[in-house]
């Protein structure tokens, strides 16, 4: 037991001190002397990286920005923006003094019309950025193996096909000058406790089975997995988490292909818009 | 320039090199070699703490769980638990492997009803927190300077009534063993970008400003800024942003109590709910 004077179910500054086990209820009040307790290393958090998750509440969808802040120009990337809250991001970039550089998206979504076209309208020296394997219009494709620098700071591309054909993550570097713990930008490849399903847009039970496991659960057990969606209020979850608890992804492939042939779930009713607008940055609807 | 072989706006691996400024638009393909780049020191994020941010959609209300994951026994909190998500929050408690010490509340909310009565229903071990000032029933009252320990790390509480009387922001330590930077947990006192309303329960827009601009703006600027609640889908600000950036809180003092007093907020749909529930942990509508 490290406190002293730490009080048990009491805010009485006279109430005697009571043996505690390490996590018994205890209080502190100021008016004690609480002698420090002994220390141990807790290395400091802080890192090139700049880091903001952003929420569109209609999708679901999650938006990351990402910016080396050492760096003197403060170059930044949005990972998949959503059309609506466009302009949110773009005040939070330039109130922040950052550099827009890179439109990414994870895959042509199916649920949401893009931000990129509409970003790229209004800062044009940003470059949309998809797989190549999308098929979709962009500045700069990618494929496996590729990486996205910003500053000092880069992203890697790994192919995770199966919700759609063109699906990629986006996983923060692995060098040690990279972000610790690393990052994975996922899309709906996985998703917390779940993923995309895989019944539209050139998808595969099969081939998201053969993906997450092959790309994504072979990254280190505390890489930070970010989603491109969630529905529960869950905001980020770990590569082991998912691991050992993802209800779908840790079930033998044939199980897992039983499961994702039989969610029944209703037809995207976004999608007869969202895919063709997001085949082409999301900007379809202004110039059709 | 400290890349070689970097492509700009193309893929084909046969395309000449070209100069690029640091902030260029850049891809490195997998196939040709990149030397590192010039290291720098980026220091680990790792920390004792294990933090999670979850949301609750319907009313916006984002519920904290912090846990000391170096700890044998994991001993975790829960700050603003919403009584609809109790069921996922001790879900991934379980899962985390944390034992759940503390349900605690920053006020008594007027929005949604806590989940503090029910997970104490559910995990009998746990103790409800709020301060005294709210005058509401819970197993241990707190005050400004009070700390709040869970395992080796700890949360200290500053008393910022303003929003209601009893309004606490709950933040962690300033040792150099405790999370760096600093995190705060400021309830409705400090939204991103924005604040609580001062019009009923106890409310006082000369008092929120004092609190806000005495116990809030005073920490460090790195201090990261959790709210209870997000309405456009931000989940974290900094002390520095806030100070720079909110358009209410930035004014002087008389601008500030003006934009409060003509805020023209429609009256709160939960208030009648959810204010007598919340005053004994959320549970009044079971017992009563």
């Amino acid at each position: 037991m490290l406190r002293f004077h730490s009080l048990r179910f009491s805010s009485s500054l006279f109430a005697p001190p009571l043996p505690l086990s390490p996590v018994s209820i205890s209080i502190t009040k100021p008016t004690r002397l609480t002698p420090r307790m002994a220390s141990y290393s807790t290395s400091s958090s802080s890192s090139k990286l700049l880091f903001r998750q952003l929420f569109e509440k209609e999708s679901s969808t999650y938006t990351y920005l990402l910016a080396d802040a050492s760096h003197p120009e403060k170059p930044a990337l949005l990972i998949d923006p959503v059309d609506k809250t466009v302009d949110r991001d773009l005040s939070l970039i330039q109130q922040l003094g950052l550099k827009l550089v890179y439109a990414m998206n994870t895959h042509v979504h199916a649920d949401h019309v893009t931000g990129t076209g509409l970003i790229k309208s209004k800062v044009p020296v940003v470059k949309s950025v998809i797989s190549k394997a999308s098929g979709a219009t962009a500045d700069l494709h990618v494929e496996q193996g590729d990486k996205v620098h910003f500053g000092d700071l880069f992203l890697e591309i790994r192919a995770t096909p199966g919700h759609t054909a063109g699906c990629i993550t986006y996983v923060t570097g692995d060098t040690p000058d990279q972000p610790q713990p690393r990052m994975a930008f996922a899309g709906d490849a996985l998703l917390i406790r779940g993923c995309g399903r895989t019944d539209f847009q050139g998808g595969s039970s099969e081939q998201l089975y053969k993906s997450v496991h092959s790309q994504i659960f072979t990254l280190p057990k505390d890489t930070l997995l970010y989603p491109a969606h969630d529905y529960k209020g869950f905001t980020v979850s770990t590569v082991g988490e998912e691991l050992q608890y993802n209800p779908r992804l840790t079930k033998d492939e044939e199980t897992f292909k039983n499961i994702m042939a039989n969610l029944s779930l209703s037809y995207s009713k976004m999608i007869d818009i969202a895919v063709p607008a997001n085949m082409v940055c999301g900007i379809q609807s202004k110039t059709s």
